[in-house]
């Protein structure tokens, strides 16, 4: 039971954070603040907390966990300001997709007695905005945290209790491996589905007209991705540079002989391929990060999703 | 009402096509052939028609409306064999995913007196086999049909109504135009997600464990994807080389750019793209072409799908 808990930033994920505590009876008080007044106005009327604030400073004051929620880019400069108003003790903690770059720009700014644990939690929509969230969002999800060495393990214990109160599965991993898997399950998917539909875009515009009527499987599913939020994802980019580089740079390479198969009609490569990649598939479903219903269980008509 | 309808073929598509027509009262008998002796158990179990077969020829005889489910690799030489037993007046058609290809391969054998109209239904799931379809996959889908110049208006309207009666949205258009429109939304899409789970497959085995267990949103739905019917895909990109190899052109040179941004750390150039995606989303959502709820209406606890 956390006695006072702060969230910066009360986007999808942050309001997701404040629904999930709030239901799982997680924390005494919630604080909120965000930049945006309007924002704040919002989540006020969903009566996403108790304490709403447009300073992120006056949040913290007397926090025992707080939580940035708002986009990476934005850290440093939050970090130096709220740092001097941590609580000793005080967990420090947030929801950023990299992690690498957290811990070097957060990490110079929290005093002395905080315990800095960075973490990301493995779940999101497409939706942005404080209305978005949901209680749910987290159950069953994987949450990472990456402390850094020589992190207090029971502050580390603390923040895993916490995010197990909201549902999720918890791991620990050094900041670094954690943005090298998360550059190619998501930094580089995101960057591919981006760029597709940005293709589409810019084709001519009878093209396009009908490339959006007959939108099926494949691009259709791209534009969901492709409309998460771009400012989270522009951070994204520019802070875990050097794994999506090298995770493109794979891509790349494989798409090269990949495309050289179709010049020459080389089908035995491409059915073997594409053999290969329905057992990936069914290990992810094994693993219980995906429903098997098709379609991703897109409603049907007349009944089941199938 | 059709008094005959022949599959050829009954597949997820094929076995769809039985269940609608049976459902809608769109077909008095319907025969199915399909090569394997399994698959014909499988479709008779599931009672899917009233005639079985493993000679297509059989099965189109005497046939009003003849429709090939098979994968396009098989079309020519299935073609050949069913030429000669077509009825004078009867309808050709086929579901595949190509359509210059299919009036090139299919075309010469279709005899004097049937009207050869292919035709491409927008609709399917990542599952294949007879018990994977259902009445309702046609729904509110478009139904393109590409007929050749100078085929029998009649013709062309029965096929529609046929279509129609499953539930789908009929339009008609040149095939080269229906092989470019799909290679960008549709064939490079699977393109990539094939080969972006290619590259997790020849990840070291460590990560790749860590990336199939950590499976985000963006790899996840790649996967889905990337777990469609392997032969059925092999031909898609053996058939429609030239539309495919011109659109993953423009998507590579834009991945390029794209790339280069990144790499320069150009935020602007990322967010404006970001944003841009965002509105071709919309507009599809907009057409009907796909649900506005949050994670493709995954389902998730406590309710909601949001």
């Amino acid at each position: 039971m956390i006695e006072k808990l702060a969230l910066i930033g009360i986007g999808l994920i942050g309001s997701s954070i404040a629904r999930g505590a709030r239901q799982a009876g997680l924390a005494k008080t919630i604080a909120i603040a965000t930049r945006r007044e309007e924002t704040l106005d919002e989540a006020r009327e969903l009566g996403l907390g108790d304490i709403y604030t447009t300073d992120a400073a006056e949040a913290v004051e007397g926090a025992d966990l707080v939580i940035l929620c708002s986009p990476v880019g934005t850290y440093e400069a939050l970090a130096r300001r709220i740092g001097p108003h941590l609580k000793p003790g005080a967990i420090l903690s947030d929801v950023g997709s990299v992690k690498e770059h957290v811990v070097n720009v957060v990490g110079p700014h929290v005093p002395e007695g905080v315990h800095f644990v960075p973490g990301h939690p493995l779940a999101g929509t497409e939706h942005s905005g404080p209305a978005a969230g949901f209680a749910a969002l987290f159950k069953n999800r994987w949450c990472v945290l990456t402390p850094p060495e020589g992190t207090d393990p029971e502050a580390v214990d603390k923040l895993a209790a916490f995010w197990r109160g909201l549902g999720s599965n918890v791991e620990t991993m050094p900041a670094g491996h954690h943005d090298l898997v998360l550059a190619i399950t998501s930094h580089v998917p995101h960057l591919v589905a981006y760029n597709i539909v940005g293709t589409v875009d810019d084709l001519e515009h009878a093209t396009k007209s009908e490339v959006i009527k007959f939108s099926a499987s494949g691009f259709r599913d791209f534009t969901r991705i492709a409309a998460s939020d771009p400012v989270m994802w522009r951070d994204v980019f520019l802070t875990n540079r050097d794994a999506v580089l090298e995770m493109l740079g794979r891509f790349l390479e494989d798409l090269s002989v990949l495309q050289r198969a179709v010049r020459v009609g080389d089908g035995e490569a491409l059915e073997e391929l594409f053999t290969r990649t329905r057992a990936v598939r069914r290990s992810i479903i094994e693993a219980g990060q995906e429903t098997a219903a098709p379609d991703f269980g897109r409603p049907h008509e007349n009944g089941t999703s199938s």
